[in-house]
């Protein structure tokens, strides 16, 4: 019986032109041979923190208990933000105090928060302007390797750390308010509601979409894009379990000039 | 002496900004952690089942025995279209009866057909948008755990199954005829025809080349481009082993609009 | 205790959408199913043996003993250009001779150079325009099976293999002059020196930098872009170690029109 091997996903925003995320491959495997790697992507939009929690929080729940997932969108690298990690009910995230990892570790249920301060577990010299290979890369080897925590950091609060205005959504008996966290190739518009956290939303139903200081839309919430004409809005489900902005055959990003981050209020009609 | 793990092969039209490919690793490697994932290429033109068909027919045979390829090129999800297991001589194939597998099922030598049918082994809720992760990639991962072809489906015939009409080509004692099935970055244009079962082909042969319904030209079936001048038309075998047209320092792609799937004929001039 | 596998790095200009890449990994588990493949890159500007150069050398340090790199950028195959293994203090460099290796394997310290040469370790029929994966790919992956170098080719003097211009640096006590071998997306334009070898240059001096045949600059070599003016132009020490002429949220590649392998000195002022 062989045992199997600990599995590290990686979401960064450096492409794969450069050598950046092999070399964070690198820096984990010289730590721990025994690790299986997951790219999920590396095409986040430069410091789009938004679109990599997005990506994040929609693999998680496909992905082997304690995966540990490693995010490097980190506009504020060579300051003084925080390095962080979150041990969840299944899972450990690696990442910036910048929010990144927030929406994800809420969603599984947030256990320990540390921030990583041991230097015997770095990679040194320490750059400035590469953390993913000189502190998160070896953290996150180190604690597959079954490293105490308490050992790479100190815990912290978890009231301590960023939280993103988009992280979270408000819901009432018959609106729900949330934010645009990313859009698709075809320029539809998730946002970051689960739709099955919307007890009041059925199929069918009218509602009235409010795009902070855009527009006012009175659409339907369907099953499928191909129930509305070619151009028409509507309010679907998408395969991430999200509600959805979208045009059949047309891109709802561009229609409505949306943005990532925009607040958006879903309201009950009839 | 350890045993070596079965390798899984990826084809889809996903790209790699969205985490759908990390998804179905994810889903795979839950299931059966004890195997090697290979990307062949995620990066297939929406929807173009005539080019992932050729990513896969062309890398084929570089693969160890019982590699299971799972392609993903899917554009009608969701409908009524069957599930397929295609088993052939050694090799399995996984993916979606819109006719991506047969080519390189035909190539392998086919052996037995399935209809994936077994709910106990979809991931649920399936989704009607994305059964690369709910279908395909469950089915390759159990495969290679060794669960019977008999458990995940029923056997179905091979003539009840999609054919693309770009799947075979037809050879005669001074003709042969084929598809053109894949372009690369230069404007290539690849068709569906091994060089080497073309027997009256031989190299410095005048050919008289016609691209249905555009264009009848007369050229040279050569070793390499560099032997025609700039800008000439000449037919020759790529380093997947199949008959080309192309233009030296140009696109015949573009020099004579080709697209997809089109019909061409070679026929033996002198 | 499981013993860990061997790593091999892949280099290339073949890009992601074509299979090229899958094949040479299939190729390789077919010889020996127990390595790690890493991607390093393969978006290397088609035919840049400097861009790829720099890629290798910079990534280097970062990977386990024993890793073995394969490099195939290589606009002379099917040429009479010869296959090279070289042996460094830590690693091993499979390639063309045609300089891609160079750099990297004097950064580790040459320690012997082999010609491939026998035919019996070669993938057959061997292609006129793939030898990635007919000779670079086996080469590597029997390597990892132990064998030796005597029996896959014949040692080479190293006097003897093609060496690129861009390959070295000069240093005098008060000037240094390399050339310019890397431009990342932002257009910052890395040199091919190592700013710890030059022991005369320290932060906040005044540097000449003369870019040969184009512009001579006067300027400052400081530790972060953010201590000039936007649109001024400094020279700092990039995350790879090496000096960058980079221009403050702007393109030193677009300002001075900068090509690969241009010559540039950096002259101590004060």
């Amino acid at each position: 019986m062989r045992e199997s091997r600990r599995i590290i996903g990686l979401i960064t925003d450096f492409g794969l032109k450069d050598p950046y995320v092999a070399i964070m491959k690198a820096v984990i495997l010289n730590i721990n041979p025994n690790v299986e790697i997951i790219d999920i992507s590396h095409e986040v939009e430069k410091f789009n923190i938004a679109e990599a929690s997005f990506i994040l929080t929609s693999s998680l729940k496909y992905f082997p208990r304690d995966t540990v997932f490693v995010v490097v969108v980190d506009p504020g690298v060579g300051s003084s933000r925080r390095a962080l990690i979150i041990q969840t009910k299944n899972f450990t995230f690696i990442g910036p105090d910048n929010g990144v990892l927030i929406p994800a570790a809420i969603k599984d249920g947030v256990e320990n928060v540390y921030e990583i301060l041991n230097r015997n577990f770095f990679l040194k010299p320490v750059s400035s302007t590469f953390h993913g290979r000189d502190i998160f890369a070896p953290a996150a080897a180190y604690l597959t390797l079954g490293t105490p925590l308490e050992i790479l950091g100190r815990k912290i609060n978890f009231n301590s750390i960023v939280k993103p205005s988009w992280a979270t959504f408000k819901l009432s008996k018959d609106k729900v308010e949330g934010y645009f966290v990313y859009f698709d190739g075809f320029g539809n518009a998730s946002t970051n509601i689960p739709a099955d956290e919307v007890p009041w939303l059925k199929y069918g139903m009218r509602v009235r979409v409010n795009i902070h200081g855009k527009a006012s839309l009175i659409i339907k919430f369907l099953r499928a894009y191909s129930e509305v004409e070619e151009g028409e809005t509507l309010l679907v489900t998408n395969s991430f379990g999200f509600l959805e902005l979208a045009v059949n055959k047309g891109s709802a990003r561009r229609k409505y000039n949306l943005k990532y981050g925009v607040k958006v209020t879903i309201e009950k009609l009839s």
